[in-house]
């Protein structure tokens, strides 16, 4: 049947509620419980790991039978999987569901086929309902799932003409203070913050995410390093609230990063580091803080990404530019695609 | 006296008919005449060089004695100056106005001083009514008045990491047909288009300014090659409508363009001559088109400008940010101010 205006709007529910939930190793999700008649039954979302999931717990607020002929509306497709947790199409089945709405397709290699079991057991379902929404809320947990592998930020500062450092190597501060500001804070809503050795070397960064007055969030994020070079005893790194990790390359690091629940990565540089990731494609968002600003001079924020000739020019896909202060900042997601 | 919103009326129909003189070695300048009770008797503008300038263009619409006690609103100061025309100063005060008020001061040497004059003659003078729009009117014209050299705009392509091309030297197209064509009619708009040498011998460029059917705009601004080498037989450049002038550096250049009333310059490349007009500040205004790819390697759009450290960096004054398919025009005005 077709998707109805007050199932969009149990949609657009569930996303808010799934909010709820904790951000991390789990992905956030949320459910609405639709009456026969569109009324609103329940709701609920997803606590974190080795808790329910949204269905389950939307279905928990409910008497035995209340859920006989409902309509079940899910951000994500319902699992078909037993972890901590039974599988939810089945818990959807027993409460004797009679029909299904989600948004975004499972991407789990174990949890995927809910759709399909719910269908085999004469489930009406319906999918791609606010998808989009839905994938946005989920990206780096869809990441993990489809790449098997955290979703990867990488960031750096920039002058228009694309150094990053003027010839002596200075650069405190390209950029001025909204955008540093800006840096602080999206660093406090990742699970790592990656630097090179070279920058450790170079600039003993602290690594921390720190709010305007200089004191540290709530949340910091796991510091680590790239690169083979020994962090000296002195280094700033080792005052950090979480003792950090050293990996000799990026592809290591994300695959230890995936396995200890890390989801969402923040690469802070430098160039030759922040280049590697590039080249080696693992890279799924591109932060560039342009500051309007010429330096000339052979600093440069990105380095050899292995563009040959145009044609394998590295396009990206511009997400938004936002002004903060007198600095550009360019979102954007490497394609995957060359020029022609 | 206080400035009228009348007369800000008639500045701005000033602003508006002098639109209807040429753009090129004289400046654009309008005048209207307004009668003591308020009502526009005339208006003028300046037709191009020998003819009368604005005041006294719209003086010469009215009867011998029309103007005795009328205001005079002009967007430029009137001269002080014989030059082709009397002193409009004396035309004024010849004609009995009673009141002037203008826009922009007179920077030039020899014809300064007219807003004096006529206060010497007991003329009441009001100045810098819209200043700004007519300053933006006149932006090329005072520059050349001012700095004794043509108005200056340096404009390159780029990556968002700041390379010209990639690193085989292959660079067509990093920028989409929007701001090719942009580049086109900005091209059509100017009195000589400059390449380098460098650019000459790489591309054999044929520097015309070309509608987007490949036609040749009416308007084709002069072809100039800045350096030593010898432009080869065979340039597509030797067949440009116009035959190209070629000067050894860009101070030369500039000063050989000033006399010969060449009043806006389109600086096209390549990054080693970019690089000297802004090393030597000699740009007014830049034009970076930024594509959205990334490129890595060494050919970069900006090469050496002189920045030895942080605190030297050229801070650039954004003027506007346009999208262009997707692309971006980044429009700034190199401040002459350091970061710090
Ligand atoms: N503008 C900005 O946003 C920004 C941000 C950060 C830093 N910086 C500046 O950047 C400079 C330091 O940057 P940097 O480029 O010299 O060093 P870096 O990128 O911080 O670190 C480079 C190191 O990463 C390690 N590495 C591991 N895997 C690699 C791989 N696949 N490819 C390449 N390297 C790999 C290597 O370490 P080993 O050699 O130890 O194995 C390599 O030497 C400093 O001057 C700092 O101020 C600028
Ligand atoms: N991305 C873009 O917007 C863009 C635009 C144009 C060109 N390009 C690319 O740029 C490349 C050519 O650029 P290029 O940098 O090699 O050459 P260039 O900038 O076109 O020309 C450099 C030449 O300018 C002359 N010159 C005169 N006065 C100078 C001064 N004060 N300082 C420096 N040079 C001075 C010198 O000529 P002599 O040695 O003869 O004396 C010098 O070799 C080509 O590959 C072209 O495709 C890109």
């Amino acid at each position: 049947m077709a998707v109805t205006d007050i199932e969009r709007g149990a949609m657009r529910r569930a996303l808010a509620v799934a909010l709820n939930g904790p951000r991390g190793v789990n992905p956030q999700v949320g459910a609405v419980i639709l009456s026969p008649g569109g009324e609103i039954l329940a709701d609920g979302w997803h606590r974190g790991i080795g808790t329910a999931h949204a269905e389950v717990d939307a279905l928990s607020k409910l008497a035995a039978d209340a859920a006989r002929g409902a309509t079940a509306v899910v951000t994500l497709e319902p699992c078909n999987h037993t972890g901590h947790t039974g599988p939810c199409s089945e818990a959807l089945i027993a409460a004797g569901i009679a029909r299904v709405v989600y948004a975004v397709a499972d991407p789990g290699e174990h949890s995927a086929g809910g759709a399909q079991r719910l269908r085999d057991a004469g489930i009406d379902v319906d999918a791609r309902v606010l998808e989009e929404d839905a994938a946005q809320l989920l990206d780096s947990w869809l990441t993990v799932q489809r790449l098997g592998r955290p979703h990867v930020t990488v960031k750096w500062a920039q002058s228009l003409d694309g150094r990053a450092a003027a010839a002596d190597g200075t650069s405190k501060w390209i950029t001025g203070p909204a955008a540093r500001a800006d840096v602080h804070r999206r660093r406090s809503q990742t699970d790592a913050i990656v630097a090179g050795t070279g920058t450790v070397l170079a600039d003993d960064p602290a690594l921390t995410a720190r709010d305007e007055s200089g004191e540290l969030f709530g949340h910091q994020p796991l510091p680590v390093v790239i690169g083979s070079r020994a962090v000296p005893d002195a280094a700033a790194l080792r005052r950090h609230p979480h003792s950090f990790e050293q990996y000799a390359n990026p592809a290591e690091a994300l695959d230890a990063l995936a396995r200890r629940g890390v989801h969402r990565v923040f690469v802070e540089g430098g160039p030759t580091l922040a280049s590697a990731f590039l080249r080696e494609g693992l890279a799924d968002e591109v932060l560039a803080y342009v500051a309007p600003v010429l330096l000339g001079g052979d600093r440069l924020a990105v380095d050899d990404i292995g563009v040959a000739t145009i044609s394998q020019a590295r396009r990206l896909a511009v997400a938004s530019i936002e002004n903060l202060g007198d600095d550009l900042l360019v979102i954007a997601h490497p394609t995957g695609e060359s020029e022609n």
